[in-house]
């Protein structure tokens, strides 16, 4: 059996494994198969030859003894190796070096072991110093044999070798092995055999046929190591198929003016231009350019130093794009006037290059457009929506140990900014700028313990948020996200001391004022300025792209929009309507809140009945807003859904300032406390304003106001909000709510639609788990809707839906199916009530834990779990189709930007997802990517 | 067709119908039937004939026409009536009088019309006179036709008349109509001829037969009347059966001494015991007996006044209970010494009486066992278990307005004692006795807003527990159930004012130390002291009873017990095991609490370590008394389940006490409140404890602890603590507690067994989610058990199990029965999370408006929500057993001691239910007629 294959002999292992490429890299290996794949095309690669994975499965079985024939086969092939070199490996007179590395079916960068130089002792060693006249080349080769040989087939530990490096380089006084002379080189050489000798019992092996026959069996055992066992294990890749062995003839740049090594890439990979973009060094080794030892040349010089070699270069480039049909990362060498291409890789690349490179690569006829659309990655496409840290200013930041705290990703793009600890002075700032004179800064970043919605006014005004507390889904992520303002949450590192304006961070104090950068698509936190930059979403490269894609997918795209201008920038991110307008964030505008709060606390239907009629103008003017925008495409507005204890002042608060008021009433000078806190000055502000600056009148205006106050809090308050009285239980517990908020959508359609918009407005009932709560709803809205547009004078197209987040909701779409014309999955609250997790309490905190333990693969509200959370959309969705089989079904929830989930909401016939305004070109780009791979077209790398 | 059947024509009625008894009722409806059976048993019934429901079809399809032949078979029947009574219809002399009453298939009490004494005119009632003697009789009878008359046949409204009877009491200085004057009578039934001319324009119809047709007209009618409707709708009663007509001969009781009238059942509905028990009038009305005007004798005395009667009369009884098989509630009127029977139906009863009764039958072989043990319903059992008030001291106390509100009835049974407001005055009053002097009352009833675990100790030491907050699964509930102490939670009405030690009720004030009566069993709160009496849960027919369902039932029945003394009662009760042992309930006990909290805010492992130690003696010891105590049976053991601030002090006391320490800081006296609350003197007491009486010194000392103890309460905080930080999630956080916990259970196990006590322990995991969760945590506890009995020298079998009461448990119930040898659903929090509904918000809140505006049907905390939480169960309980085939499955939710959630249990194929001890002898009862009813046999009235 045929166990050894020259890399020139591809067409014969083709034939043997019947010709499917997975065959041959089953055989050969992923390294080998690239090998003769390169030298098929002519490329010139130092020629050698890869033992199968069938001799290392043979070994293996026979208790670690070579197969038969195997010897010999190798012989054969290193003779053909001679001849194509014209080396002889062992001769001292014109010595073949060659490298020996494994190389499986699959990349196991864990268990790759090398070895280099091999066929070097002390006799070729002397050949080769007469040949090259460069002993301390030879002698740093030769050492470099032992030691890799010494730890990789001969099990000595590498840290001796390492402490004798280090003994030289104190002695010289020299900082970098590389200042070390020939002679220290010569004297390493022999204390690293001395070191052999020790540890083994045994000489380093001279006969370079042993050499060689030791590191092949060392490869081979290496399969079974426990480092390559463990990786199989965790990366799931079968243990029976066992790793090739490739020997490759050396080659060596630096043997004279003449050679050279560099690496080049076949375009621009920062830009994408179709240029030839790379370094290289004359006499030099692969590694002196990847250590920045020597200035490197940029390869276009080669044009002018090696002409000849330059233009092989060009073609070969061409032919390897070509061939690979994608960018090409090549390692080059030259050897005395002969160029060798050592490894040729699809190459990184910016995301601006990942698009403009893809869609050029299309038009050039070299992949097809769905190519292309599969080759660049969601992520790549979000870099374009926000700023960015100047790359070269974020590595100096991250070299000066400026990074001093990681929290949760939650909204991407870089922030810089001044500190300030709370809304009020993030928005002064951010409006008058911070300090006196000429240079004020007015880049603010707003930093938290955690943020509510009466912070919402700091964060608009801030450039980014950062808080120490919360999760993915907190009100500060979800705001974030929604406004497209970088966060970073749940910095737990962080202690924020609101009462001294400062916050301590890993034993630093940064006080109110001094700047931080954040970095919301990583979660890092830097100390001072880092200068940014902002991709332009415009990028007609990336809009053609987009275009493509909206040709493949079949998902409807729609956006998570409240604010007229949120909505007219998801429609020019190409939103194709709006699946998610929650009305409750109107009612948290400056205007807007007290009337809401008086209507919560009014002590009759009559009472509250009158401040809903001074809110509804205000819902009326917000949708037709919406609905101008949105001309000619649904829009979804979801019927109020937060508890109402949300729209009131914080319990605790009241508690605190009813404890103070009641002990200052015999002694009101207490109330002056020598450094105020936050809450002391304002508790003392409105008792001086109550009383017209007498505090003991003050306090007795304000303590029953107060207590009144606190009195209704508490009755409202919930041991588990998430779960409480909100969404359509509030809807049922007072119809008057409901009432006006129908009241509102259907006078704003009515109006608009009459200027000749064209009015599509879908009315969304959150948080229902019984059909009867549709059904009670269902009829408050028709009778609402038919006196407005009686009212109106005109019919409108509508639709009535509601909302999947409870589990019982899901279980029984086929009852609620019968009522809802739509159905959009909320799966940020699915996913809590199916996992019993709330979100705030949990994703800064053992939702960590458990990812970190390996209790769950990921953060099951970034990324959907299929399994669980999936299971039920999928019953869902077939229990309601059943029923109506004409049912609208997308998803709301953060999930719908997140391109695994639309993928799974692709693969369960969801008809649309909605997601912020800035997820949507990367959603268009992901439901583009489901339907393609859906019909078995793979990413590349897939 | 024949249309008409005479009461005494049920042979025929079976050949026209074929036999079955179901289109017998079908035909004559429920009423007609039954009359027609006992005619046939020889019964002596006043003779009557019944119109079809057919006829009632086809007069209604005819358009309100009396089909043809129909008023031909009516005169036939009429005639047929004459002959057996001698009487004739319209004579003078002689003249019958008959009732017409309508009779459906299925019993429609809000529809029934009814006229009596058809056949009195101004000619009849002048023979009547001339033949009773007794004018204020016969006028009384006229009117009274005249009325039903008017209001059923001629839609004359009813206030005009009984205004007529309102003048005639005022003219007459009288109360009631029964003083009223034979010429009264006559007058007032002018008058109401009167009203029908004024109110139709015609006169009251003379005509006999006119009469008849007349009422048989509005009888069919009224089928189709809006009331009927409606009730059809409601009961889900089809449209198109039709009612049939009942005519029947009238017979009068009061003509005489040897003329009267009864009831009496055919056995002691009180006792069970065989005795008839009755009363009876002598020359009365049916009216008189239920009025209660006249002194009523006991039907035994009718053995001497009427002997000859008596005996027939309990010949009649014994008949009917033969042939209904069951305990018969019989009225009777003797006309002229003449018995006759007017109506038997199967009596109703007291719970004790139920069940002798059923014993008694089937031993008698009347029923089956099969059907003995059907016709007891489980809350008949429940009524043995709790003491319960005199039923005419709590009669009384209604009549009496002493009910003064009403709230969940949570845990039943009857409690009397004096208002406690909280938990340490409560186990005071208890011990001690409140007030001065021999007359000290030791029976106390907790009141509070809601409790918390620190106030078991006086919920254990109070009769009963009253709480205005809360739900069916609230703190207060499950702890009164779990100890079977009465008690009623979230009732509304009550504004308990701590401060003053007082509660407002609807404007009363009830003061601390006053008395109060609460009724768990209805939800009723009472004014001042009720008489008790406790049932015999050893009643040996009950006991009989119960031994019969455990031959037929199929699903097992275990206890939730935490303690040795409730283990102990559970098996006493019958309980196979224990199905859920809650570990976190031995860290509330006073001694051990401060362990727990200690061990809560250790700095590190170790030390954490040290107090783990400390409390793993008390978890052995209670451990073992559950193994001695369950020798032979299986013991389910759930790791600790709560969020760990549920073991710390509120968040909010410390809020308020350190806010008050802060601003006490300059003045100390401020903390000398003029009218302390309880807090304010706790807080006072602590300084002062802290400062040796020095108050400044005090608050140095006792703030900076107290802050810090805020920070560490802050930091566990969380927004919704039911989905938290809690369950298996804690067991991984700290894997020491698992281990702690897991060493006693196994160190408990094998001291016990060496003792020779067969112990079955089975360890549960809480809250989990997913299926790595078990991975890890079956891990960590084999490794410890197998140290343990490495240690101890032996082997024992045990299980390692989880709970379901997650939803992603229930669908990956697969995934998760790779690593659980038995799963037992915990449907409270199942129901919490499938529906996104907090129990303890809710359950007094909007679930309550839900039920009351028909969202839902019931409370699916009390009863099982088949249609999601049920269908999510099934779905887990087959993907488990299809992984592992013998998976034991079970339910320990408050739901395993709900008689229709253990029909739902014992349908999905659960292997056993666990509850309350005191829920057990219910469960048995009710898992039997679960397995009875899946065998096709029914209760009677199903």
């Amino acid at each position: 059996m045929k166990l050894v294959y020259l890399f020139s002999e591809l067409d014969e292992v083709e034939k043997a494994v019947g010709g499917s490429w997975e065959e041959v890299r089953g055989l050969l290996g992923g390294k080998g198969a690239n090998l003769a794949e390169m030298t098929r095309l002519g490329i010139p690669v130092p020629p050698g030859f890869t033992i199968t994975t069938r001799a290392c499965i043979a070994y293996l079985r026979r208790g670690e003894r070579l197969p038969r024939g195997l010897w010999k086969q190798v012989q054969e092939a290193l003779r053909a190796v001679e001849s194509q070199t014209g080396k002889k490996f062992g001769e001292p007179g014109n010595p073949l070096l060659v490298s020996c590395r494994s190389g499986a079916k699959f990349s196991m960068p864990g268990m790759m072991d090398t070895v280099l130089n091999i066929g070097l002792n002390d006799e070729t060693a002397s050949g080769m110093i007469a040949l090259t006249a460069d002993p301390r080349f030879v002698y740093d080769s030769y050492r470099r044999l032992i030691q890799m040989f010494g730890s990789v087939v001969l099990g000595v530990p590498d840290e001796p070798f390492e402490e004798v490096l280090a003994t030289y380089r104190q002695a010289r006084r020299v900082a970098s092995d590389a200042e070390l002379a020939a002679a220290d080189w010569e004297a390493i050489t022999q204390e690293f055999k001395e070191l052999v000798r020790t540890h083994t019992g045994r000489e380093f092996p001279q006969d370079p046929q042993e050499q060689l026959r030791l590191a092949i069996e060392a490869v081979f055992k290496s399969w079974n190591g426990k480092r390559a066992v463990d990786y199989r294990n965790a990366t799931g890749i079968p243990h029976d198929l066992g790793t090739a062995v490739n020997i490759q003839a050396m080659v060596f740049g630096n043997m004279g003016s003449d050679s050279g090594t560099g690496v080049a890439t076949t375009r621009n990979i920062s830009t994408g231009e179709k240029v030839i973009e790379g370094d290289y060094l004359i006499n030099a080794q692969g590694e002196d350019v990847v250590a920045g030892i020597r200035l490197t040349k940029p390869i276009a010089q080669l044009a002018e130093e090696l002409p000849q070699i330059y233009q092989e270069f060009l073609e070969i480039c061409r032919k390897l794009e070509q061939h690979y049909r994608e960018v090409q990362d090549i390692e080059f060498t030259i050897e005395r006037g002969k160029l060798w291409i050592l490894q040729t890789r699809d190459s990184k690349r910016s995301p601006r290059a990942a698009v403009r490179i893809a869609v050029e690569l299309a038009e050039e006829g070299l992949i097809t457009r769905e190519e292309a659309v599969l080759r660049v990655t969601p992520d790549q496409v979000d870099f374009f929506l926000h700023p960015q840290f100047e790359p070269r200013a974020k590595q100096a930041a991250l070299e000066d140990g400026r990074l001093i705290a990681t929290g949760l990703n939650v909204s991407p793009g870089a922030a810089v900014g001044v500190v300030a600890f709370d809304a009020d002075l993030a928005e002064k700032w951010s409006k008058e700028g911070k300090g006196e004179g000429d240079n004020k800064e007015k880049r603010v970043i707003m930093v938290r313990p955690e943020t509510k919605p009466d912070d919402v006014h700091g964060m608009l005004a801030a450039q980014g948020i950062l808080t120490s507390r919360g999760g993915r889904a907190s009100h500060a992520a979800l705001v974030a996200r929604q406004f497209g303002k970088p966060a970073v949450v749940g910095c737990a590192a962080l202690e924020i001391d609101l009462e001294n304006r400062l916050m301590r961070v890993n034993g630093r104090v940064i006080k109110e004022g001094e700047y931080i950068s954040i970095d919301g698509t990583e979660g890092q936190v830097f100390l001072g300025e880092i200068a940014t930059m902002i991709p332009d979403i415009k990028d007609p490269y990336l809009m053609k792209l987009l275009s493509w894609a909206d040709e493949f997918r079949r998902l409807g795209v729609r956006a998570n929009a409240d604010y007229p201008r949120d909505a007219k920038r998801a429609r020019d991110y190409g939103a194709e309507g709006i699946g998610l307008c929650r009305t409750e964030h109107m009612f948290f505008e400056e205007e807007r809140l007290p009337l809401v709060q008086k209507m919560i606390l009014a002590k009759d239907a009559e009472e509250r009945q009158r401040y809903l009629d001074q809110l509804l103008p205000f819902q009326r003017a917000d949708f037709e807003g919406l609905f101008r925008v949105m001309d000619g495409l649904p829009v979804i507005i979801r019927l109020i859904d937060p508890p109402l204890h949300e729209f009131l002042p914080s319990y605790e608060a009241l508690v605190r300032d009813v404890t103070k008021l009641r002990l200052a009433q015999r002694v009101p000078e207490l109330l002056r406390v020598e450094n105020p806190s936050k809450e002391d000055q304002a508790l003392l502000e409105e008792v001086e304003k109550a009383g017209n600056g007498d505090l003991a009148a003050g306090i007795r205006k304000l303590l029953p106001e107060k207590e009144r106050l606190l009195e209704a809090v508490e009755k409202m308050r919930e041991a588990n909000p998430m779960l409480g009285l909100r969404g359509v239980r509030l809807g049922i517990h007072m119809p008057e709510v409901t009432s006006m908020q129908v009241r509102a959508i259907f006078e704003a359609a009515c109006k608009v639609a009459k200027e000749g918009v064209e009015v599509h407005p879908e009315v969304m009932i959150p948080i229902t788990s019984h059909v009867n709560e549709l059904k009670e709803q269902r009829a408050v809205l028709e009778e609402v809707a038919k006196r407005v547009m009686e009212e109106a004078g005109l019919e409108l197209d509508y639709k009535f839906g509601t909302m999947i987040e409870i589990p019982r909701a899901a279980i029984t779409a086929d009852e609620l199916a019968r009522y809802a014309e739509f159905f959009s999955f909320g799966t940020n609250d699915l996913t809590q009530t199916v996992f019993g997790i709330s979100r705030d309490d949990a994703e800064a905190g053992f939702l960590l834990e458990y990812q970190h333990k390996g209790i769950l693969p990921n953060n099951p509200f970034a990324t959907l779990d299929t399994t669980g959370v999936g299971k039920l959309m999928e019953m869902g969705v077939k229990l309601g189709r059943k029923v109506r089989p004409d049912l609208e079904v997308g998803i709301c929830g953060e999930h719908g930007g997140d391109p695994a989930s639309i993928e799974f909401c692709h693969r369960i016939g969801l008809d649309y997802v909605s997601c912020s305004p800035f997820r949507v070109p990367i959603a268009r780009l992901a439901a583009a990517q489901a339907a393609l791979r859906g019909k078995g077209l793979k990413r590349k790398e897939d």
